[in-house]
């Protein structure tokens, strides 16, 4: 058994954004040489998410505004977390989204169906924050 | 390490349903000859999800007032994500209910607590869409 | 390749909490000896769950609060699957907060970001329930 593990960096600029990160794991995966086996993605960070969905500017419009409905930033004062901390939206958001995915590894692709893309999900942006990228097989 | 690739198509006849498949997932798992290991199981649509629950009628009937609630279909004109598509609510729907589950196999089974099986949940049928089945182990 | 079972087992006193069961899924891991791989750790029953979060106590609060604000526990007439159970709430706040988390294993430990712990979410306690701990790698 092979196993490979790789740390993706972002900084978002926003406070919450969508990022399409399938290139960076398609890059992990060649780096791995694994043709069979799996692919974890997970946020290291509990205010962020990794999703598996589609590639389209409208749908991410109807995630923010959705994810703020069900689980609003403000008032700040609502969540017991936030005094030091205003950011305790961002873990419910991140709950909903899921921290990670698994992807199998076929013939040493990411094995999708046709509209899959990874995205990172930020939801308390404006600093360093990682991803981890973990495939074993062989 | 040894490992399993089988794809399960559905074709559902309304919008949503959820479907019992795990006795397809084992049927899988015995083709595959593996006692040890991992069982990922992922719709390749993403508005679709697998989950594990119970296989309750009366829990099917609450999910999909609940999905309904929190993530209403109509009007569809409320997401930006509608127009040549309807199906804006599925992608949400599908993002609380998951993408995949990953399930244990032990001594050649999955290896589940007492109440425990696994569903296709569509929320944008009447077309086929399929589901994949990945087995890593020995 | 290896592969390592364990079965934890928990009884909360009340209908619901979050218990930090980290040291617990750290010992599974030194106990198998893998240094490399992935470890699975699942709640196996359905309505309970495992998730990454921060061990916050307001944080905990808010969960709570957020999670009876989108699947209320009452009246317990509301819901389908109620009647001879009068758990039907634990099913849905189960669906949003995740049956399972795969966490990589690097160098023999959780591959955590700075403030990644595991939690067991109970949504239906009082008595006694299991959460199974799977680590295959080398």
């Amino acid at each position: 058994m092979k196993s490979h593990r790789k740390e993706l960096w972002f900084e978002v600029a926003q406070r919450r954004a969508f990022l399409n990160i399938t290139p960076q794991v398609e890059a992990a995966l060649r780096e791995s040489g694994i043709r069979e086996g799996l692919c974890l993605v997970n946020a290291m960070h509990i205010s962020a998410s990794i999703f598996i969905n589609d590639d389209e500017a409208g749908l991410h419009q109807d995630f923010e505004a959705w994810l703020e409905k069900l689980a609003p930033e403000k008032p700040h004062s609502q969540y017991r977390h936030n005094g030091y901390e205003d950011n305790a939206d961002a873990h419910l958001k991140r709950s909903i989204m899921g921290r990670e995915v698994v992807v199998a590894v076929t013939d040493g692709k990411l094995d999708f169906g046709p509209w899959e893309q990874i995205f990172y999900g930020e939801f308390d942006g404006k600093r360093r924050k990682r991803v981890l990228v973990k495939i074993i097989g062989e």
